[in-house]
């Protein structure tokens, strides 16, 4: 049974906190802590015998604590995440891995001086049942070699604080993830193109179409809608030397009324990719369990936010913007 | 350049008017006629040199009339029929050939005494892309034998004079006639089921689920809504021994719009069939112009009233009704 | 934490053993039994601390069992129900509860003797993501009052073993249930229709069109086809009045490959309903921490049974066979 | 009854020959010319009376030519179009109008020194019900105003005599029409990017993704594909403020079959476009019959190869290329 601390206990953190006390196997929820603490309180109510803690610090010291979710604010991710290594205790940190490469690289060095994995970074898209599809079909060769790929990710609408660059540091960081782990192949440029901007979209520059370049000539395009109103939609075909695979509309029963045939879409991303949190959050308690980690990595984090980086200053600027990694240590070698 | 004398200027009439004046190839309206004078004389307006008639036998011995197409109530579609084949023009007479079996009978044998195709009923969906797909499906073996067809016939709303048996006499009459195309098979029996009746349709019983024996075995259910509001819709599955064959939903665009993804339906059965109608139409102008007919016989439409009759005898009894159809006259062997 | 114990370790039992040790939350299984010995301590391997039991009532005894899981042979359900009842453990019962009416009575009346819900039946549908958009859409008055059911329940094959009244029994008492659940109405008669034989099937009549008829006058229809071999395949289209509401195709990525844009469908009912058993074994988990039940009832088990048993006598007479019911026990009086 | 005289009997040209004898109203085919005589006799047998030119300028000049269809190679077109306006002569001449923007502009020229429209350029898609419906839901405010589209432009294969530009001139040429035609908006830049070649297309630089910007700041990325096996296929979504609105992927029947839910698609564009030739056509020689043109405009001709031009300019250098117009006459103000 492993015991859990939780830091962050915002709308991601109690979603982790219930699944982590009443759907996963494995686990309890045994320390949770928020700037809030009124909110910490609540939510501690929903895990039976979880105590609140002062601080991110205290929670990560708490010997009754195996392993720690870090679901608050990005700005903390790497205090609480270096922290957490340090005490050598496995842990979950929701995307981004921090909000600057720099940030991500001190954890990346931290990880690899320890010399094996502790750490997961919350790209829950990997462990959606449609993703794993496609990625399937990809690798099975279906299609043929792939050589370009279509994205869209569209919100119905985002929050007062929503700012332009989280368009990319919040939304297509989802994409910048995916697309890598889907094709095995690593980006080298990235250019922001800037449409007519939504008129529901206040001042925030939306949409934005985004151009990718991989390593092996691969090119990717992501449309990211964030006030488009229909509903929350994220679509992706990958087109190949034979044909093309393509997500499915996400399966909801299908009405026919009024002159149409429609099938419903979600309008919240919580729902359209519960199942794949579950299955997330689960894996990482199985290796947890085991002292270490799988899925998405500390390095998959660090190159998640340079491409953010580099997409924030094209959308200044309008150029073209390389890549640059540094070197990847040994410990994220891809096998 | 044929020239056409059409009987009837109804909706449909008027349609086909505007068809062969403006879209088809090789042929014209020489002359309309009416029991509406009035509105024989408006339609005849769009076609260029037509004169209007005072009755259907006049435009039948018309000189200038060489072949007829025949649009106006049921009821008279005997009488016109019979006057073309005396005549010796070839003949159109939309759907159905008569109302009664008998009436249907004497045309058969009229035609049969001839000795030639002069006829052809207007089921149109036999000249339909979408059908024309589905036969070919089930005639390439792509699912193996034929087992069940699952068919619905639904209809936004019908009009006030509306009774109940024309939900079968005017709406499943196409499905009777469309499942013996595609399966190359006989109706044997037929029973009528009466579900709880649709508010929208009051006092009519709607909606009804019609099953059709073939003798291959084959079962058919045949859902008619009548009153159904959402739009009109088709469809069809054929169900076999290894796969089905399923029409498409009609190929309208797709809209993403509050909350749901919706491809928008036809609310009127000419958007539906337009295109089919253009082909059925030419097929009849190009034979006609040889001075002979193709497509559903004579023989056709006596069966699919026949079928009709039993149907309505099976709604009002709750039993299933045999089919017993007259012996089939050498020219309508199947070849 | 939940201990539970499983008795029979077939196919659907291993699955359940997996679930409750490595993916539910709060429970694990401590003891097993089949009447394979050799395969109970096979399947105990993968549930740590689990014992292995000589037979269903030693399990049913042992004082570290809370709750029982019944996955074996549906001729020892009774049996097995009974004695948890005896024991006053939950008790989750795979369907069907019993292969008679007869015996499902025996435990509706024992549990109503008792006084409260004890007993969980194995319909996993009701916790489909599907069925209950369904549900949901048709209880909101989506579609007005619904009318009319079409069902398919489609397998690719059938074992060996197979025998015809299996498309009633194992098949469509898949529908019996979720038709009632559906419509909150009862079924009052069922008639079952054979067409031609498909050749897959070796002496199997294969496929069946099975009709039923509501309280409420709603009228199905349910194909079985066990031998379609094109995949496993579950469709559901409610008939409203004023629209329908219908089962996605489930929501699998789509391939544009050879002439063909291909949406893929699973083999195996495993694969599409994974989730549902997931969500079904939660609840009962959930509901027999507390010492109780949930979900479909003793009563939903024996009514299956007893339309199952009368459509089995409809297949062997063609004829229409009312369904007869016991008084309902004010326990399962619905809310 | 339009007396139509066609140069060039090639695949396109034979088709408009029967589709001008066999299909539409009001027209005939009174005479054919070809560089290669034989086929132009041979392709006059399918249209009674047709007599074979030696020459272009000889079919012009025919007195029993009405209005002239060109459907020669692009290189040839001016000098017929040409000879047609100095004729007085309607005539349709297909897409490209002519393979320089310097030619297409003679074109407008004449026809603007003439003061009326006589030129109707062969952008089919117009016509096409589907693309017709983006129109009417673009132009409906259905989905606010547009900001993004997505278009893909996929075939099977290629010929050998296939050079790498005509991804442009003879493909992506369509969408450079259709995109201004649905927006009301004009073209300012364009940029083509070049992924990874697929290996099914020896040398030709196969897919590419052109960008390209409205004056109204409408951003469009067309992927044009010629070699990816799969089959024929046309995609096309506009992205608004508030929802998309995409091409049906058409309509042909579904099958179930293998593991999969497949719905056909076409191999050939003909397969594709076939009825929205037939409108086009029917259109052109309505407005024909009385001396004039409706649709494409000479003006939509010179934009389009234009845009090609910029388009192959770019693919060579990388670099966005803006389009630079001549003033538009005000024969082709829009309304």
């Amino acid at each position: 049974m492993l015991r859990v601390g939780v830091i962050g206990t915002g709308m991601i953190g109690e979603d982790h906190v219930r699944r982590l006390t009443s759907t996963l196997s494995g686990c309890r929820v045994s320390a949770v802590t928020d700037v809030d603490a009124e909110r910490a309180r609540a939510v501690a109510d929903v895990a039976p015998g979880a105590r609140v803690h002062d601080s991110g610090e205290d929670l990560v010291r708490d010997g009754e604590v195996d392993a720690v979710v870090v679901a608050s604010w990005g700005a903390t991710h790497e205090q609480y995440v270096l922290a957490c290594l340090a005490a050598g205790k496995p842990v979950f940190c929701e995307k981004p891995l921090a909000p600057s490469a720099k940030e991500c690289l001190r954890i990346v060095e931290a990880e690899a001086a320890i010399g094996r994995r502790m750490v997961q970074v919350g790209f829950m898209r990997r462990y959606d049942t449609a993703f794993a599809q496609l990625k399937r079909a990809v690798d099975a060769g279906t299609i043929g070699a792939p050589l370009l790929v279509h994205c869209a990710h569209r919100n119905a609408s985002v929050p007062g604080h929503f700012v332009a660059d989280m368009a990319i540091t919040d939304s297509a960081v989802h994409e910048f993830d995916i697309v890598r782990w889907l094709l095995d192949d690593e980006i080298v440029a990235v250019r922001v193109l800037k449409p007519r901007a939504n008129g529901h979209g206040r001042d925030v520059q939306d949409p934005l179409l985004i151009l990718l370049e991989t390593a092996g000539g691969v090119l990717i395009d992501v449309e990211t809608s964030v006030n488009i109103q229909y509903g929350y939609d994220i679509r992706a075909e990958v087109v190949g030397e034979s044909g093309t695979v393509e997500l499915p509309q996400a399966g909801n029963v299908v009405v026919r009324q009024s002159g149409g045939v429609t099938a419903l879409i979600a309008m919240d991303w919580r729902d359209r990719f519960r199942q794949a949190y579950d299955v997330e959050l689960q894996a990482w308690v199985d290796a947890a369990a085991k002292g270490g980690a799988t899925g998405p990595t500390s390095w998959d984090g660090y190159v998640a936010t340079t491409i953010s980086e580099a997409a924030v200053w094209s959308m200044g600027t309008g150029s073209r913007v390389p890549i640059k990694l540094e070197d990847r240590p040994v410990l994220y070698a891809v096998s």
